[in-house]
């Protein structure tokens, strides 16, 4: 049994490990910490967990956190979590952090994109990319996980099979990304209400999300080769959830059923990567409050293009979940704990 | 450890068992009886089970079914219920109930309102009405349980500590209800598609819905004499969930605090009948996808009248997980196993 | 043609105003006044107006108001509108104020329910309470409309006609209703946001809404004698749109046939009172987008009470469009110019 | 004057154009056919319209039709109108297709995309391809247009301005396209319940919608050469609406800017489509209701590609708005009568 600490507990991502960490068997939710809602009950703000879990939040205190926790799980805006991690890596405690401040190997990316200086350089090597089915043996070794973002972990995972191979143009890969509305945050925001979302659909980012430059490094390394590419993301009226479609030029004769074998073969020991059965598309629906990826693909021979769809829980698989999953492989424990089930359907 | 069997389980009812279960640490899902799907395995039906429960669906087998499992849920639509059932208690089995077929005392009340003809009234006698916190001790006697409608549920609940009181006019009972769509089952209606039921909201059954009578049988029995009530359910345009405001008015000065305490100490053994803080009225996000009633009311001095909000998910506890709650009773497992969790907020 | 002027334009109710006026043969849109998007074209805030109405928002000066338009709508929120409207009246310009400031009778009974002192009682006599419908003709003789509520307008016309009639107990109203979150106006609101709303039913302001003053005062002058109501409004997951699911006590036997050939003389003259046919219960989707008011109502004859269905768009009868009405009203165009549309279904 | 008539008057195609056509100062709308509804007045079935269009809706005649009305719209599924085309063209009245019957140079690619055998290939030539900024001379002079689809018309005018340039690599073109519910029609389809699509996304016709072959005609008519095209339609939790994100690889640099000048210019005098300001998005919302397509684009010189976003309302200029719009070309009105109003924003 070990206890864990959260650091941002009042945010979607926080309580959305909540959520999870309530099934673990081997841990206990220690401490909450929240800027906002110190002295309040995590119960009273999200009143699902009345009779639950009726913990109090408290103010970040690295010192109690770094006594009392094991693992800390930092929910916090960039900017914010590099501020916060240092001293609780000096103290000892393992820690998973949900930003992008720690997921660039080279601050100068993560500075151009993110347009802040980065104030911890030195430990973006300590940290490990935290997406699981690719860095697992890493991952069980740290003590610092740079939880993925939500787009990059259904991107990367959609491609990775592809890029260390032959088939394909590096060059072209196109990503268009659609998300749920949870993927902004829990905050008062005039364009995310009902009236002004509900029955809408809009791209936002266009060539320019942050995203892209973390999908381009993950890439990179797995094609041993510099990729750029595109990634559009857009918000539709659900709360969530994230489905990329995905264009890949073929540089040579194939068809689905090969690339679906290659597919299955590359995720066969992953259980939360689902290769779907043929004709079978992947649906927001599938995978909502789930930690799976599902993942389908078509060969186009009209256009030798293949078009790959992956499709996760943005809040779950795309951060909370991967984050459970992450402490899993951190802690030894069983990497499915906690998160072997399927999501509602209703 | 117990085999259950679910005949019916492709219905939205049905697979929320099916999510329940899963969870349950005493119970193996041993058969899925299907009329529709016979052949099929659930996870193509219910893509989010993929991975997690592949069992396929079997016709229906009374033998098979008495053999094989220890508990049934019958998940029918009312009418086939009372077909399927006399034969498997009399093989022994414990039968859960989901149609309105067994909750009557009254073979002619339910003949009146269901417009059939009850075909095995001889067991309405056996049955017992499965609301677990008005008849504990009974459920954990008896083999046959007919589980409470979702309206009712939600409405017996809210009313249930001042029936048997001299603070209410007991003929001036009004229920206005509002159910998500899930209640009306997974079939293919016109009026339940998005184009016809998003940014709608409508009443139906407008004093003539079934679960009037179910109401009116069970606040009768609390009330220790007969009571009639107004009851009008509306459909709004969500998935899951159910808010009942009830209108009662007061024989005698009180305040909303007297009441209150009077709630929490007639549910103050119940974890599933939560009682909200002052001012804090029930919303349906707080109780969707768990098995939770959340209950507040407000008493209006000025005009003498209680206003009473009773809330939960109506597949939930007002279904499946009442359902559980029963087989937990039953079978002398932990009245909160498998069901001991938030709705997900998101 | 007349010029019109609309103070508090960027709101969702001056949004609409603009939409309807856009339709009026005899209206040019002249002045569009805004407290925070002064310089700003209107087109920039809603981009559905672009290339229809460009025209910029000013900040409001009463001298130019007065002096370009013939008549002023202030969507202001309550309390801002008293301080606007008597240099407006007092310039001689025709005046329709959609908040609450000038609604009432009697300035203690607003400051009681509002919580605000009125600055200017003494207009209150001189404002028409602009239910279309009931003033009319006071409406077409006045220059200072204090357009209703939009709970009060469906809630009153669905008791009309009953209330000056011995066929109900007047002390037995209780409204129950439903709105769209549009009615919240527009605003950066947590509460209001898809991820806490969407999938969400909640009351709110139980037993001390506002518009409970209103309608009290508006069914007294009606049945000639003091009348108080439960009214309850609760808030669903679409965007336009109102119902009210009115239950009276019958004080004789009638039936439904009865009361809805009283309820059709009763509005046999009122194009934007539609009642429905026998079965046919008011849905928000048949009004939304339109000025239509949807009634029907059932007597259940089991209890002797009459269940009432009235439903709007909120914004529109509601709100916008009896302010339009009004105008037509006060100067002397056909009542439903630009009005007399359906809404979209869709 | 003249007077209209609709075939397949009660699907939502049909009922969007009554929308419209009861705008329209010069169309009465005579004739509402319908297979399932003969003898019902259309306002039952769309009670929206009671008290405005009370008519009732009669079976098919074609004498009739031909004898009383000037123009005749066809919303029937493709197949059915080759059936009634012909008779209808014979007797002299003008004619304006919904489906995709008319819309192919080549009966043989109508065929292996539709999977039928055209009934009536020598009307190829003679229906004009009713895009009416690109083709609006051609539709003055005809008196038969075949109403275009709606995401061709959405992502040829996305990307017209550039087909006949040397600015883009033309094999390099992907279309990811996304449509409300509407877009399926009106039916009883268990996937498109609330249950089951609200909160869900979804990709559907990967590499094999019948719209890419459309597309492709009319993009190579365009480009003079012949265009392959990437096309994935999505649906989306939505009832009106539909964007399309487009990329195509650039030849030569250019910019944002420059890129943006062209399609100004290229779209000058069409009222309909809007290129929007540098920085706006086109959304959804700015567009449903209303028969505006709403542009923009951005280059993206670190991958010389540019992203085209094209939206518009499937039902209005994606279907029934663009039929009005052909029927006043066709008929010497306005071309924006009955059309020039913009979406309701809520």
């Amino acid at each position: 049994m070990i206890n864990v600490g959260i650091v941002g507990a009042t945010g979607y991502v926080g309580v959305e490990c909540i959520r999870l960490l309530l099934r673990h068997k081997e841990v206990c939710i220690k401490i909450l910490a929240s800027h906002t809602f110190v002295g309040q009950k995590i119960s009273k703000i999200y009143p699902t967990l009345k009779g639950i879990l009726d913990l109090e939040c408290e103010a970040l205190n690295i010192d109690i956190l770094a006594k009392e926790c094991d693992v800390v799980i930092t929910a916090l805006p960039h900017g914010a979590s590099m501020e916060v991690i240092p001293a609780l890596l000096e103290k000892g405690v393992k820690v998973i952090d949900a930003s992008g401040d720690f997921r660039y190997n080279d601050a100068k990316i993560y500075e151009q994109w993110y347009k802040v200086t980065h104030t911890a350089p030195e430990l973006l090597k300590t940290a490990v990319y935290g997406l699981c089915e690719l860095n697992r043996e890493k991952i069980k070794k740290t003590n610092f996980v740079a939880n993925p973002g939500c787009y990059p972990t259904c991107s990367i995972l959609g491609l990775a099979p592809l890029m260390d191979s032959d088939y394909i143009n590096k060059e072209s890969i196109i990503i268009d990304s659609v998300s749920g509305v949870s993927g902004s945050g829990r905050k008062a925001d005039l364009a995310n209400t009902v009236c002004e979302l509900s029955e809408n659909f809009k791209p936002y980012g266009v060539t320019n999300h942050r995203h892209t430059s973390e999908i381009e490094q993950e890439l990179s390394l797995l094609a041993g080769t510099e990729v750029k590419v595109s990634f559009t993301p857009h918000l539709a009226p659900f709360k969530r959830g994230m489905l990329s479609t995905i264009y890949v030029n073929l540089t040579k004769e194939t068809d689905t059923d090969e690339l679906v074998s290659l597919y299955k073969e590359f995720y066969k020991d992953d259980f939360f990567v689902r290769i779907l059965d043929t004709g079978v598309m992947p649906e927001v629906k599938f995978v909502a409050g789930s930690n799976f990826v599902d993942i389908n693909l078509v060969v186009d021979k009209r256009l030798n293009r293949v078009i790959i769809m992956s499709c996760q829980d943005n809040l779950c698989k795309g951060a909370a979940g991967q984050i459970v999953q992450n402490l899993n492989l951190m802690c030894g424990f069983d990497e499915n704990e906690a998160l072997n089930f399927p999501g509602a359907y209703l």
